[in-house]
């Protein structure tokens, strides 16, 4: 088959290489019929994350069909179409039992295209399939599946549900790319009553407007300090949630401006860099500040709200390729400044340009 | 009468001052029969807290009679023996309304001893007397009670309850001084399985093992990291909960490299500087980090639970002194690490030595 | 002034009677510039309700003017437009202190038109007004900010908050009279999926579907179980949150059919008379039954989202009269049968046909 | 091998039946090293249970070493001595997902002695071991381990959590039988300030003294109303937590006659008959009722605490026989009222007498 494979910093490949076979009774093999590029993935490239050596097949967002299971999988079987989720969960550790997957003690956690080969390819095996894979009705569009591979319950868990949104309530999301938006589209699940959303780039901040915030801030060196916007929206107080999907000390730090007094900041956001906690204001403030990685527990519940038409996250995808076009999605994907991309499908159907 | 007055950075003294009238309908005047000194009164007297100026009277924690109450005072009437808690509340902001004091919006919160004179005296006036004067049975001593005023209430809500401490967690709290016992005793309600304490200094190390910790820890630039002991007694995972006692940003930072994925860091801790956070490792972590002033909430469970002896909070106490020895009080207080004082306590018996 | 005036079972008259004054420091008088009529007002008339005695003045729930005020009242003064509500809590008494008015220890709870004259009347004395009254935006009209009083926070609060409804839900509310639909305006800020109504009166299952209901199940005699539609909508499970918003034995026993394991059965209704549980079955089930009276602690919330049209009470108002309409204005709201009246509102500038 | 097994209503023997055998992936085989009897198992040979049919093997209780496993099976291996939980999950259905295992969706819940052949026996098969069976450090009696299958598990899951004891509360236990002192002793872990124990019997409450109940209570027809002491010792509120430990519809009804406005009323016993729920009083009075089987979620929890003598269960084994002495153990335990039996534990070990 073709699989896109990583081989060192800045380097990758659409190459030939051995189809995947079932290693263990909890595995499955699906074929893909759509996958996508996480910002992570290029975070791999540039040689973030060491764990990825080189010949490693990337992508651990994707949408396929089961071609075999192994002997003890149970909820899935050869035919069934099914998205592939970002985490998988041995199902039996301290975590997995509380559905807490994404901290999986037994082998699981983000393993595909990291640790594994993953699914940017033609064919991918997926273990603890019962805990990775969910059936999706043929209605629904790979587009619109893939999207619940990662970024729609990323958002959902670690930014929404871990900032406790309520009805009313003013959100505040810092950063209005891919996982920002989905955090926009997935709080308002909670009705709050305004969702401000801060990122430098114009183009950015209109998407946001289109996705549901009703007020957004550019920030930047020029600009005038977002916080002070945010205190007087709120009476002085500040916003009741706080999301960070950026990833830099920077936007974190802004994060901790904007909180009003017994609120929450949701770190969504990948960092590289420590951050600086100004304790020496925040101490009496009674803010709580969460950081996660996803658990993929909402996907079966996100499922039914996309399939229910109550998330419609087809905006998201921006660009759609071929698999095999799959070094140009990264090209899109990766200068999204100038193309726009928030996220980039590769499928199977789709008939290379 | 007489009363302990600020006079600028490092100056106080017993002043004979006016006596506190009614100023207020929701105020009440309290004869004082006990009071205590916080080490906030030691970061006031640094100069660490401009928004107290001289002339001010000291003290944010007493046990007293009410001499008088305004007319729209409801829950005490004059001859009450009190606990006089260190916030207090308007009772209808939108967070009182949620019992959450420490962030009333209405003219309260920390002002005793702060934004109007405070309790290190012979009378004080108390506002929103509501909220903040809780009625003591006879049988209590003023000891016991005056630790009702800060202390327990604080490691309660901002240690114990925002860490979620249960039954057989293992519970690190960083800071053996007077709030990090009180943070073991209380935590001890929920019956966690270890309660590891970490500290530099031996006598306090000592003292949180008769206050209830299985394994105490010291630290410092000879020891070894305090992480790697803590990983060792959970299996490599790290503590359930963290409190940090102390309010360096040293020991908020080892807090975060004891907690285990999925827990909680309870910040008790009065903080001057900035600390790094390092999202680097803890964006994947699934930790929650909580900061917060005390609302005294709790004050009528604990004072349930000292009258019960299910807490017993007198060792806490280790110098007694008269009101008017207030000035000795602080000097003993002041030298903690030779004089071996957790919490002194000034009282109208006491007869002065 | 005239009011409403109960006069022994089945007896009102609208009266001359004398204005009321200020009592106690806590009290205001309101000007009433719109009331509406309870379902508890009628049992009230049927003498089901027996603390209320001859001569009371009826009524919980208005929009006034604040006339004056007592000298403890702080958060609202004379010119003020406010919502009366239904509940008042002292402010200090342990349940008030958590935000809990309706179970007020301190003379509050469910008093006005009860245990002391209402508000169906030219003018009112409200108590505790300061935790009874909320300032109103000139924008907004009588008729839906009248709803804020009872209706709206006892739906959300003890039915859509007690049930824990949840993004994805399936929702059924037993009972389509104005709570019910209440229940269903207010369950969706939470995003169910589906919401299903189950009345006997097709009239009230069409105004169902008009607020939100997808599912609309007619019960009676000569109908199918309701439970076994609701079994096959649900893959044979129940439904995730059960509102029982009628107050008769059989409608609540059918609440607990219809709810699934691990599921919440909240009650709304006003009940006279025990219902059977059927612990034999429930014994299993891990649910959760709730009752509750409201507390108008959402009230603020719930304002803010109607000024902010999330919520669109207005429909609810099918009747408007002049307050000296009021006895037509019972007549038609107690032959809501046949008069198809949800909620009717008299109101001071109607002009009386 | 021998087993007890049930050959239809009042008849039971101790008779030679083949070994079990590995029937699938999941199971394991566990040698038994001691076993317990259950309320449920009388209830069994009443007829009370019509799913367990003749020629079934009864017990659902035990503590053994692991024999054999299925290929599927990772969390144990032979040789592991382990508690064998009454209850097991399939650990992938939308229930078992959330560790809410009483409920599986899978062929799990309850199901040994009652669907398959059950654990009084020498050998017993156990289906997704993974989720029953627990590791037990070899210095833990198997008298103490056997009380981890269920009646600890229980009385903490579906009394203490769903009740949701807290520090200073006051918790009513209604019935003195073994899962009413086991409630008891498990509440202590909350630190509640009282412990009231109702029952008829006397020598049950005595053993409730000795289990940590401050107050007990004699209820019968010839007693007063226990509603009227608890009303006193609790200023007229009620209790705040109240733990239904028998399975009457007039012990239920007792329950919801002691609970305060707000607070919980939390089933554990096993009904045979509707009660009557009294909603015209507790309409108003914001009480929240739970039912629920045990998930055994906690039992890594609890299999510390009793590992660290926090919980200290032995004295609920009154009586001890060998494994082949079963049926002697039937008769004591069906006699509690004369034999002073709680729990009776069948060990491999025990020379019959």
């Amino acid at each position: 088959m073709h699989a896109l494979v990583y081989h060192g910093v800045g380097q990758k490949s659409w190459d030939e290489v051995p189809d995947p076979r079932l290693q263990d009774d909890f595995d499955a093999i699906v074929g893909i019929e759509a996958a996508t590029i996480c910002g992570t993935d290029l975070h791999i490239l540039m040689g973030d994350v060491p764990e990825v050596t080189p010949g490693r097949v990337l992508g651990h967002e994707a949408v396929g069909v089961v071609e075999a299971v192994g002997s003890a999988v149970r909820s899935v079987q050869p035919g069934d179409r099914v998205v592939v989720s970002c985490i998988n969960g041995c199902g039996i550790c301290r975590f997995c039992r509380q559905g807490r997957y994404g901290q999986c003690l037994g082998g699981g956690g983000w393993v595909l295209g990291h640790l594994i080969d993953g699914v940017q390819a033609e064919y991918a095996r997926i273990p603890f399939a019962d805990t990775s894979l969910y059936r999706l009705p043929s209605s629904m569009s790979a587009e619109a599946a893939v999207l619940l591979a990662d970024i729609l319950p990323t958002s959902y868990e670690v930014g929404v549900l871990a900032g406790r949104v309520r009805p009313g309530d003013t959100v505040a999301v810092v950063g209005a790319g891919p996982i920002g938006l989905a955090a926009v589209m997935t709080a308002r699940l909670f009705s709050p009553a305004h969702i401000i959303v801060i990122d430098p780039v114009v183009s950015r901040l209109d998407a946001a407007k289109r996705f549901g915030a009703d007020v957004v801030v550019a920030n930047g060196p020029t600009q005038p300090e977002p916080a002070d916007l945010v205190m007087d929206l709120t009476g002085g107080l500040g916003a009741d949630v706080v999301i960070e999907a950026v990833g830099k000390p920077e936007t974190f730090e802004l994060c901790t401006r904007l909180v009003r007094p017994l609120g929450h900041v949701a770190n969504i956001g990948v960092h590289g860099a420590p951050a600086t906690l100004h304790l020496e204001t925040l101490w009496t403030k009674d803010v709580t500040i969460t950081t996660g990685l996803v658990d993929t527990s909402s996907t079966a519940e996100l499922l039914g709200l996309v399939a229910n038409r109550q998330i419609e996250p087809n905006p998201l995808v921006t660009h759609t390729f071929a698999l095999s076009e799959v070094m140009t999605a990264y090209d899109v994907f990766s200068r999204a400044g100038e193309t726009g991309a928030l996220k980039v499908v590769m499928t199977k159907e789709h008939v290379a340009s």
